[in-house]
């Protein structure tokens, strides 16, 4: 069964806690800035891995220091409670 | 001194040798498609260690098994020949 779309309530909820987080079509969007390109490609490494742990993979660009990331559940038709996890995991290994 | 941008005849006669790879946008574009995550971000990987050998890094965009790059020679203002053989390589580590 898939995870269930959160209501507004539950997202505005998860997002007070979200640094840097917000909703862009439908997506939890979030970009990062790193000093270089070796500090970006190691976060998305870090978060490859944590990713294919989840199954739950995200939408990203990356363009030497900046790495954008779109995250929904594409089985769920939304934001689910996954895209919050690795959004907190992406929080935490990027320092915010 | 920035790398010279390629005419329109060297370009073309560059792509000609580049399976996958087109203008779009003044920049060279190309879309892989791996079996899966795993083999899409260990082309990234590979990729990201030849970018910063190089000192020239893509514009990419990764979504599961897919990796969309776009090359362009910033200091250039345009495509050269430091496009051309990030594009080979990507080539060769994709097996195509």
């Amino acid at each position: 069964m898939s995870a269930p779309v959160l209501s507004q309530q539950e997202l505005e909820q998860q997002l007070s806690q979200l640094s840097g987080w917000r909703v862009k079509d439908k997506k939890l969007y979030r970009q990062f800035q790193f000093p270089d390109f070796v500090s970006a490609f190691g976060f998305m490494s870090s978060m490859a891995l944590v990713s294919e742990s989840m199954g739950h993979h995200p939408e990203w660009f990356n363009v030497y220091n900046r790495v954008s990331v779109e995250l929904t559940t594409h089985d769920s038709g939304g934001i689910t409670h996954k895209d919050v996890e690795w959004a907190r995991k992406a929080n935490s290994l990027a320092n915010f």
